[in-house]
């Protein structure tokens, strides 16, 4: 390559102006550096991606909810900025409990951990919750479960049916909205969750009817993407979310080994994790071409920064710019005990 | 508290000496300071939890089984260094894949992934393997699942008569020891992994009644720590397995509430995540103190330390130490359909 | 503590709203958790520092130049929301490139490093420079240091009158807006960067007149902290910029033993590392004030974020504010060979 | 390339061992992955400098004095495993510390520091230390320095007048060895540390001859790699002390133009810091490259991994292998207040 074709475009530093809006600030981030130009350019690729026919995976790992990410997933669960969920267990956890009225509360990380064992609060780093309101938040699930006829579910049919039974009451979150939107939630480890706790500890040992069927979803969730033009993939974090949409490309191939799977045409990746400990949750996109899980010319953007910054700021520009980011198509699903796909 | 309380043992600077014996080096890093010195702790409480009576819960998540750490997980299980086996199922596709005789390839990370792609090599950071001898462990999987019942099985059950028809080979890993040393593997994402692409792209639509039953393997693990004198945990990485095992108290506790539970009496993390992320693969003890997942009065150390780093130290060390370290009395289970557990 | 004391403060979930302005986003982050709050938090003590009588130390680590934050330095400067700037002598160089009208340019990090190196041009993570580019601003700066009278100059008068010689062309930079605001600049590690390289290898011997007096300009830098009623600190990155200020109190104690000095009364630091290296530039507010060098009842914050993404928002904010945040009074410099302050 | 060579060499699963010799372990690493593997490459390449005709530069940044790594720096200087170190000011000042009798103290990070600082105790994460005995370290530099000549000193000439006062106790640490083996000591930011604090503190205004002259040391430094066959640089930490060795090679060019440097031959590195940050302390060896500090086709190892973990072994192991690691030829040095090179 010629020297000139390294020096074309000149970084702009970026320059304070009276118009603040996100969108505008991100706009002017895409001529600097470092992370502060990976996250602009996240945005970008976000918005290129609802612009194209494709499908969007969200993965959302860590906990979110506790942190006061809920009504941002549940905005791009309504506004069909993702089209479908994959996430962990206690994120789902923490949802329903907001949704019933339960509350996290504004801690801090420097404090005396026994006298909060003492008092029965819970503390996720700068955060606390009530021991008490989260036995009623089991018991709420249990009771669900205990209702539900005795046969194999997926993870998504479960979910589909507590957010409808949510969707009864006033507030909305992330459950409810997907109930709603008829966005499907995929949650491969629900066992190792509160979830799995309350329906451990709380349905009765004759109930043993009530399995979730895990292969099945993925098979189902495969589907998904062999109806689509194309994918994309949002990950906030990593973990099961992460490798569960990541391998969907390697599930799609064997399943239909004819059709020509190109691996997700957009990829965002929000982490605080980093490539050289080897781990799925700190890799790039990069080494996901290799696997063929990333399009070999996908737009891919991995952006190192605490998902509780880049949320707020990437989601109120998206919101900000919804005018102009009007889908011409998006896949429409059937989530009863059968599934469906409209494109 | 008097200023000679803070101030009562000096570090001692480390000293190159001619004994350059892992444990002699270990002893000496005990007073200096940072990871260092969490390093040498952790390698002391893993020595104190063998030497009380209780069980230990062994956490794995990352590419351990890629990057070479098979072997001490299997020596950790032969010679009963741990009791209980908590993982992804990736590092069980792996072991599984390495026992059939396939390998995993020194690579770099600094490599074209298209290339890679063309060619059919999977990438893991610095780490190379085979598209190829992937499909073979894929096919000996599924052709392992379609000879089974069909009925549902606890990820335990299916593991265990996994390792059972692997041990027939003459190459020794995970899964082969612990079906030999009947240690119980517990994978609570086991669908989010190979093991899962596998048994989706390869089992019959008729198959459908073979599912796991993730819920009674919660009660299933819950009864080790209510059977236990008291529990220790050794974290390697975060993820669904050190969810599962710090959430394990929780489950217990409900199961029987009248049983005062104290929380793991002995605690040891190694992790390259860091707690202000708010994460569950980067909290410390501390936190789960507040949980009551950790006992309020338990040896705990976070050793913040690639695991391919600390592992071989601190399992060559034990190693070296075993004599000394003959436990007194450790559960023994009994791994088939049912589950028992005689201490 | 009551359990009600821990449980006052509900988090508010982050509501995506038309209103986009990024004090609005800040302002609604105040309520979640984790980074997201300390950015919040961050945003609001600057703010605070701003409306009490304090003087305000801003450190300035990392590649921050190259990365496009040189503007945003200098809006700080020429609007008098820092009143000292510490920082390293990289950043000074490249602000002085820039200022001479050259460039960096938008790279990647993935990249044939060895191929740039044929070509001259010389990497920093994803942003690229011209080595003959670089050969012209030591050039620069040999030559207006081979004009200065041969005499022990303090870093912070070099720096004055690099600035004022920068001054005389139009674009406008750190060291010229320095100048103008007569805000001094202090560069405790001068000789380790390209301006120390360029003195060294264009200096003829026989100017060896010529040094930088350092330690005349802690004392200088701690009378700064002696006539203010109160300090703040604002820390992007580490190194020595952090280390310099923080043991500014100390210093300052030293010479006044009699003055009663309390810390610094505001700290808000934005860094990548953490604290369980037991580095600097990792270590938390909390560490500081065993030391005395922060206050005990500081508000303080660390937020673990990169500054090129920080920085952005929370100046932008400080912008959008800038109407309620005139300050009452902050201390004013004559900066020649003579140092004065006037309050 | 052909598939075949991207899978010659399969990785080497760990093997559990009788003989835990720090270097058998190391050399059992070789064959695994991630930073394992590093680890024990930087071993390997280290031997490997130390075989070849080079000169050995040294950088340690980060509290390692106080963490207990003083007498493995100390062990590295008398073996001449290293030819010339650059560190800070604090790890000189902790080493006088405790070259003087003084101590510090193991700690905890999770302590209550407004206690600390009414008991005078400072923190730097789990270690602590006595204000007292810090006041005392400061007099007795200040005293030093207020016996030497009024004129301008290079910091290697400093140090090296310390070293040699200092030798005069029993103790024996880095400045003593340094001064004994006639080892160069380099600290570029040396008024940043209690070094400047004491002199600045305590020296009188009268004693205004005194000066650090930080450009000629630049330039004597740069003669180092001039006269070399070749140059090695091992990275503890970044900061100042990386910077500095790397700009090396750069002010060298400059100062010879017509001497074809090749950058430098070997390079380790071990970090906490990581590479997507921009900073030039978590930068790897391949960025390096592209300003020609790093050799084209050197043998370079980033290893992420804490110090205090990395030291302890590689030494040891370094130690172990002594015998057969015996340098055919290595730099001397002439440390006066003319500085000579022999080869």
């Amino acid at each position: 390559m010629r020297k000139s074709s390294y020096t074309q475009t000149p970084t702009r530093p970026f320059e304070i102006s009276k118009d603040a809006s996100v969108t505008s600030v991100l706009e002017r981030m895409k001529g600097i550096s470092f992370q502060g130009r990976s996250l602009a350019r996240a945005f970008d690729v976000w918005c290129q991606a609802l612009q194209d026919e494709c499908t969007i995976f969200l993965g959302l790992a860590g906990a979110m909810v506790p942190a006061g990410m809920r009504k941002i997933i549940a905005y791009l669960i309504q506004n069909r900025m993702a089209d479908c969920l994959v996430t962990t267990g206690a994120n789902l956890f923490h949802d329903c409990h907001e949704t019933l009225g339960f509350r996290h509360y504004q801690g801090s990380a420097d404090v005396d951990d026994a006298e909060l064992r003492r008092l029965k609060i819970d503390r996720i780093y700068d955060t606390f919750s009530k021991d008490e309101e989260f036995d009623k938040t089991d018991e709420y699930i249990a009771t669900f479960a205990s209702e539900l006829e005795r046969r194999p579910y997926t993870t998504r049919e479960f979910l589909y049916l507590l957010g409808k039974k949510l969707s009864g009451l006033s507030e909305r979150g992330i459950l409810t909205s997907a109930f709603e939107a008829q966005v499907p939630i995929y949650c491969p480890a629900i066992a190792d969750s509160s979830i799995g706790i309350a329906l451990a500890a709380y349905l009765k040992r004759d109930d043993a009817g009530f399995t979730f069927d895990l292969i099945s979803e993925l098979t189902e969730m495969a589907h998904i993407a062999l109806n689509s033009a194309g994918t994309a993939v949002i990950l906030i974090g990593g973990g099961t979310p992460k490798n569960y949409i990541q391998q969907l490309q390697i599930t799609a191939s064997l399943i239909e080994p004819d059709k020509e799977l190109e691996g997700h045409r957009y990829a965002v990746q929000f982490t605080t994790d980093a490539p050289h400990w080897g781990g799925l949750s700190g890799c790039t996109f990069k080494e996901g071409q290799s696997w063929g899980k990333i399009s070999r010319d996908a737009r891919a953007v991995n952006c190192f920064c605490d998902a509780t910054i880049a949320l707020p700021l990437v989601v109120s520009a998206l919101a900000e710019r919804s005018d102009k980011l009007r889908r011409k198509r998006f896949p429409r699903f059937e989530l009863g005990r059968e599934f469906k796909i409209y494109q």
